[in-house]
């Protein structure tokens, strides 16, 4: 049986959650993995041992020395692969997916921006900043006086997570910043500090041959710049807003030339009340571009259990560009909910209670040490009613993180 | 971290099926598998190669040599070990779940009716057939005398799909297999030829301290006695006769004290119209006990996208003593198709086609080679409208098989 074979770039839980969709389709995954007995190589049994930035170990990936089958195609679980080298594998006849030219805008803020821009998809306003210290000063600072008040400086390069993202009130602020990227550190760009209501996400499957398919738009719920509760699909969004978001995120994906999944991360703006309010008096709500990821992403999580295919059997169908499958939801309601740090010593500890106390609750753990912080876990939840859905997720993710029930999580959360 | 670790022996579709619900739940899953590259070993990462009656193996198995951790509960996807070694083990501390005193009921059939006479369970009318060859042919005539037509001889032992199985009409016909029996073959039994109308078939989870879980009854259509097609929930079945058929589940899960997942295999039998009818005139329907496999089943496979809670996750929580999953559907209807053979070189050649055709069939792969009859992938689809959901489920079957989509797979069926 001459199964398709699948090379994936990194062992962490992304590729780990990719493993049950290549059984299902009856697919060999080959993971790259950081160490072993990383998340991804707990379940994967072909896991060899190396790093997204040896040639060599990405070679014998695609083509194992010991016989082992060929790839069929490569694909990453981040985006922290040489593009060299992905074009270099690209010429010598390995499809690589996304390919180079659509990962650098997943890798790079400013190429991103600049495209995005030319493109029309509804951006931030943005500016790069001279990689010249004095010029980079004075170009903040005409673009901080131009918006008022605060901005956003970011690295182009490297940031994840709210990692290489400042909040600035003065160029000076940044001055330190602005020192290493003349000193040959990432580049810098500025964006203005959007109002957001709160941010969304839209998530676009795309194969080679041009098939694309999005899933609900999902409300995504930060905590100190990570992703903490999705809930999907949006509260209180219009079908002509949503349609809206999901139209601009596929434009991106073809615009881009992106293939397998894209994760198109947005805030919601609300017109002022001065501005175009719809027939309902409601304010009208656009969206603007934050950032863009070419994987499974973790605004996705609530797929594999809320939706018919989920995002992860997605990518994996699109890379090898099989047909997409359907991404109707299954139930009215999917809550998602991070399990960041835990009190344990490992999250199983937990099971009995979280088993017990929601029997209907969709644990997944990582297989991960606990460290603070980290992504360890997620819990999805679907139903009829969304309060009791949030407050089941977000009870279940308390009890693996070793915290107490909250007595109404709910209502601690900042809603639109 | 210290992840529970499950030993299953034997390397088939059932074991490859629990592996994506212990990653999700962070267990770790010990497989003894028949031969490198079975089944079960393309997607678990420990894996060791042995016979399920190879007693050092098993040994291995729980408390490998090298020092890999030890297993906390040893568990099945098939019947076939011996007993005595399961008492042996559970003597000298390791959980086996379920246990051989209940393990036994589903590797004899003698053993099995026996007990469920004693439980009330209903069950069609049968006998042991004695040993001695004369008096053998005795019993099997008085029975056929007594049922009036035709009967069914089976093996006690070593039956299934089909096999050990003859359906007789004079006690002649049997004159091979009683001679094989007064030889040190399997012991008989005969069992009356039940005139059910369709099969229906029950899945129960129990965990040692006590906590039950059924799902809903399911419709089990047979080719050649082969599972072929399961509809979930059975159609035309009134909340009382599936509180019935489940009640009787039940009682036999905790009468035999069965650990993990249970399948209850049912005949249903409609009352003459001279019989009990129901209020509205329709004739009652009894089930009566057909047979029992104590793991999951292939009546079950429908839950893993048709269940909150798979029956592969059920059974692992079930072995580690954890809170049992909810059971409700998350769909009113769906349909199990079965994959028996193919005349495709791989299944996998057949993907652009079903996923194509079929963008909700939710496909599943075993990852064994083509052979005649062999079961080597089952699709599942959901939905709202049944004859839908039928037609996609077997027409992504048929194209799996190498087939051409029937025009109308549904009217093709026997149904009640």
């Amino acid at each position: 049986m001459s199964a398709p074979v699948i090379a994936v770039v990194g062992g962490g839980q992304l590729a780990r959650m990719m493993a049950p969709a290549a059984g299902e389709l009856g697919v060999h995954l080959r993971v790259l993995v950081e160490a072993p007995g990383s998340s991804a190589a707990q379940v994967v049994t072909d896991a060899p041992v190396g790093a997204a930035t040896d040639e060599a170990a990405i070679r014998d990936l695609i083509a194992p020395a010991d016989g082992r089958a060929r790839a069929d195609v490569l694909t990453f679980e981040h985006e922290h692969v040489p593009n060299d080298l992905l074009t270099d594998l690209i010429a010598h006849g390995t499809p690589v997916r996304p390919a180079p030219h659509a990962l650098v805008q997943a890798q790079d803020k400013i190429v991103m921006r600049r495209r995005l821009t030319e493109l029309g998809a509804p951006c931030p306003r943005w500016a790069p900043l001279p990689v010249d210290p004095e010029q980079g000063h004075a170009t903040l600072a005409a673009f901080l006086a131009e918006v008022g008040g605060q901005a956003v400086v970011k690295t182009s390069r490297g940031g994840y997570d709210g990692k290489g993202v400042r909040i600035v009130s003065s160029a000076d602020e940044a001055a330190d910043w602005l020192a290493a990227a003349a000193a040959g550190g990432p580049q810098l760009l500025v964006e203005e500090k959007v109002p957001f209501t709160r941010e969304l996400a839209v998530l676009v499957a795309r194969r080679p041959s041009g098939e694309v398919r999005t899933w609900p738009v999902v409300e995504s719920i930060q905590r100190d710049g990570v992703c903490s509760e999705v809930i999907a699909p949006a509260p209180d969004l219009t079908d002509e807003e949503a349609d809206a978001a999901r139209t601009a995120a596929v434009a991106i994906a073809e615009g881009l030339d992106v293939t397998g999944v894209l994760a198109v991360e947005m805030f919601e703006v609300v017109d002022g009340a001065a501005g175009a309010a719809g027939a309902d008096g409601r304010p009208a709500r656009r969206v603007l571009v934050n950032e863009l990821a070419m994987r499974p992403h973790n605004s996705g999580h609530w797929t594999i259990d809320g939706s018919v295919t989920s995002q992860f059997e997605q990518h994996l169908r699109a890379v090898l560009d099989l047909p997409l499958g359907d991404t109707s939801p299954t139930a009215p309601w999917t809550v998602m909910a991070n399990v960041l740090g835990s009190s344990l010593p490992a999250l199983t500890d937990a099971l009995p209670d979280v088993l017990g106390t929601f029997p209907d609750a969709r644990v997944n753990l990582y297989g991960k040490d606990v460290r603070p912080g980290r992504k360890l876990a997620h819990v999805n939840v679907s139903g009829q009613d969304l309060d009791e859905v949030r407050r089941r997720a977000l009870g279940a993710a308390a009890l693996l993180r070793g915290e107490a029930l909250p007595e109404n999580p709910t209502t601690t959360e900042t809603k639109a």
